[in-house]
């Protein structure tokens, strides 16, 4: 895309138009977006000194400052680096309404590193890949611009700033190394830009020869690409294939497994201190870790959490509850507030209910439009491949119980004053649709039951049978990971 | 409190108790909590290597895991270091019905540097009087543990961690610096203590010489504490004197202050720019910069914040919108909210509205109660007081119009299709209680009017006269700021 690219070919679409004027044209556009479903990311990355603050100055200049946010990149902290590569910039993307503005994004390390054959920026394509289509099929419109610059355009601007009291500063290391090996790098910038040049969110190239042209071009493509954007009927329903299964995991198991108390009294402090163990090897070999528990109510998550965490260094897991989104959660997408709270390295984090409940709840209660849910599966899917390939050991329990067991455990919770503020109005009206929900899990079991990231189906009847092949379970796959990764 | 205790006389009022009972006592009360107003912040400090993690595992052994969350505090990373002190831990302290457990917590720095007559330390000290006297307004029950141990005792459990293959990395340069200076840290963490021992929130010094014993008093201590918190009747007001003042600075100001347009137009470009060199003067000397914007609906904040910004680059500032807190928001202390939001060194944050909000809508609207919006005013002035200590360049602007005006302006509003979005029911209502939000903003100007943190009163009837007096009043100040810090 840059190797043959024309610096004399400048489009001309908009070069007679005033850059107030194309101002002007965006923050109105900003207003009707502030009232729509929709939100806006515009990505500026290139060439070291090629412009871009200055552009992100001629963005900006018209919009109201109240709904616009620019976020800088550069080398990831430690902090950062310790988190799943997505973590940092999810904080950032921009709420149903706003505009983002990103100065040189997720692209960061994957243009600043002269080997995309590395493993980690490898996994980086799959990542960003994965953002944008998410973000795209969440109604928010993504605009790459790449700004280009020729070699010794790029020399004389280095020079300029040099003089320049306050902008001195700016320049870094990395300006002198894209200098020294200009070609080199039109090169790699070239390869990145063919590789992440998505359907969905295409690359622009913009010439910043001219920065005045540049600007109005770039402002340009943006009012059109929004007005369109604006223009579409919105909530149009895709068409997500979903071949129907005739699978139903949950048809096949045995709730009657059952151990004696003897069993259970004799193997679980055991295997709790060796939970506890695992837990101190997977800190020390740095390896995140992220269990999913779902299940009805009443089939013994909590419980089965309190018996698997016991032992274990308080310091070193998370349990995270997930309960409706906040109403300042559902203006991102529905992954987005996962990422906040997966594990840094050596961490675990247990999930008292998940995403799963795009599957379960939101498709059950129709909070989610169905061609939204349907496409939740390979869209988990391929997140969860993601944290795997970003190495995290993910486990997911589905606690079982049936309908019978559910109402006897209701009734214990109404007779038990210590327990009754467990049950809700909300419980007995689940319980109706106990079959329904069953559906939606059978489903989700045959769908995301992947080899990075299995299910392991907990028959729930009896607690202490539950309780026990969950601590196996953990212990015995934490196990393996850790083998197989040393 | 250090210096003359006696390991001898270890308090055996929990000493014929059983750990499991305990625990199982404390996750009765943590049930309790739950359902309360209250929450609950335990902090476990002391030695190196006196059983921290010990003592954590013992506190958390029997509580619901998902209703309690564990903190670890080291050195604080780059990140953390660029915000103000209370970052990092604001994002940690406990919601409404939780249990946070710190491990070394705000106290790291002020106990492991051995001098405390440092400037940031003498900052860290004012800083946790302040949180920990805001968390116990607001029902948050504050528990302080410092471990004890022997000189002897050190050295033979470092020896100890050094044989387990598991443990061995948990010993630091800290542990062998606190061996070979005991005394000296002795007396150290003896003055921390004292300087720290707050009649709210009181050190408790436990002996780890035996540790179970140890656990059984900590335990015991929490639940008797925990236990009279959650007796106290909650919601009792306290008499926070209010001062009648008679001084009503709005009264006194000259609405029909204006500038021609011929003045406006030749002032306005020359000041942004002016005001965009300056954030860049800002940024390279790391001055982090707050401005305020308050004023009744329609005063004219929104458009002086975008004449103010529009030359400035869009990655040095961002605009904080405040609107009434979030469900989420509202577990936690009013003022936490803006810690997320305060720039890190050399970035500017401006607030549209802000923290006064506790005392202009939530007093007029009732949603406060009279005891907590009028301890506010001190709250604020030590909040804002401790930012500039670190740092801060504060200036709050108050834009007044009178009732006409804003009648005027929102029948505008009305009237044009391009704004009508502006206007809502709320804000005819808000209008007929114009005289009451008048009388809350002079008592607000009186009585947050510092030194540290100056009102500057804008006469918004001119919007033109309004935004230059802004750009002005931020140039004239930010300019003395740094000459004063240079």
């Amino acid at each position: 895309m840059l190797k043959n690219f024309d610096f004399n070919a400048v489009d001309t679409t908009f070069a007679d138009r005033k850059r107030s004027e194309l101002g002007a044209e965006l923050a109105a556009l900003q207003r009707k977006l502030l009232n729509s479903d929709s939100s806006l990311l515009i990505i500026v990355d290139g060439w070291e000194s090629s412009g871009k603050g200055y552009m992100l100055k001629e963005f900006t200049r018209e919009l109201d400052p109240r709904y616009f946010e620019v976020s800088l990149y550069d080398e990831p902290t430690d902090e950062e680096k310790a988190h799943p590569f997505l973590w940092r910039f999810s904080r950032d993307l921009p709420a149903k309404g706003r505009i983002a503005l990103f100065d040189r994004s997720f692209y960061f390390e994957l243009m600043s590193e002269l080997k995309l054959s590395d493993k980690k920026l490898n996994h980086q394509l799959t990542d960003v890949s994965f953002l944008e289509r998410m973000l795209t099929a969440d109604n928010t419109l993504v605009i790459k611009f790449f700004l280009h610059q020729k070699e010794k355009t790029m020399v004389k601007r280095i020079e300029n700033l040099k003089k320049d009291p306050y902008r001195e500063l700016l320049i870094t290391a990395e300006d002198e190394l894209q200098i020294k090996k200009y070609s080199k790098y039109l090169n790699h910038f070239d390869e990145v830009l063919e590789r992440t040049n998505f359907e969905g969110s295409p690359w622009h190239i913009i010439s910043t020869e001219d920065l005045k042209n540049a600007s109005r071009e770039a402002l340009g493509i943006t009012i059109r690409a929004l007005k369109e954007h604006l223009e579409k009927p919105s909530g149009e329903e895709a068409d997500v294939p979903r071949p129907a299964s005739a699978i139903k995991p949950l048809a096949k198991i045995d709730l009657s497994k059952t151990i004696t108390e003897q069993e259970y009294e004799a193997q679980l402090e055991k295997l709790q201190k060796e939970a506890g163990e695992i837990v101190y090897e997977l800190w020390i070999k740095k390896i995140p870790c992220i269990l999913v528990f779902e299940g009805t109510d009443a089939a013994g998550k909590g419980g089965a959490i309190s018996r698997l965490t016991r032992m274990m260094d308080p310091r070193s897991f998370d349990v995270a509850t997930t309960a409706a989104p906040t109403e300042q959660e559902r203006q991102y997408n529905y992954l987005w507030r996962f990422y906040q709270t997966f594990p840094s390295r050596g961490k675990l984090t247990i999930y008292d209910r998940s995403w799963y409940g795009r599957v379960l709840v939101e498709r059950v209660e129709g909070f989610t439009p169905e061609y939204r849910w349907a496409a939740a599966y390979d869209e988990i899917n391929e997140m969860e491949h993601n944290l795997v390939h970003d190495g995290n050991l993910i486990i997911k329990f589905l606690l079982v119980i049936d309908k019978e067991e559910q109402e006897k455990r209701f009734k214990e919770r109404e007779a038990d004053p210590e327990k009754i503020y467990k049950l809700t109005e909300d419980d007995w009206r689940n319980h109706e649709k106990f079959d329904v929900y069953e559906e939606a899990m059978n489903e989700m079991l045959v769908r995301t039951n992947t080899i990075d990231a299995p299910w392991i189906i907990v028959e729930g009847k009896q607690k202490e049978f539950a309780r026990i092949k969950v601590l196996k379970e953990f212990i015995g796959r934490a196990k393996a990971f850790i083998k197989k990764n040393s």
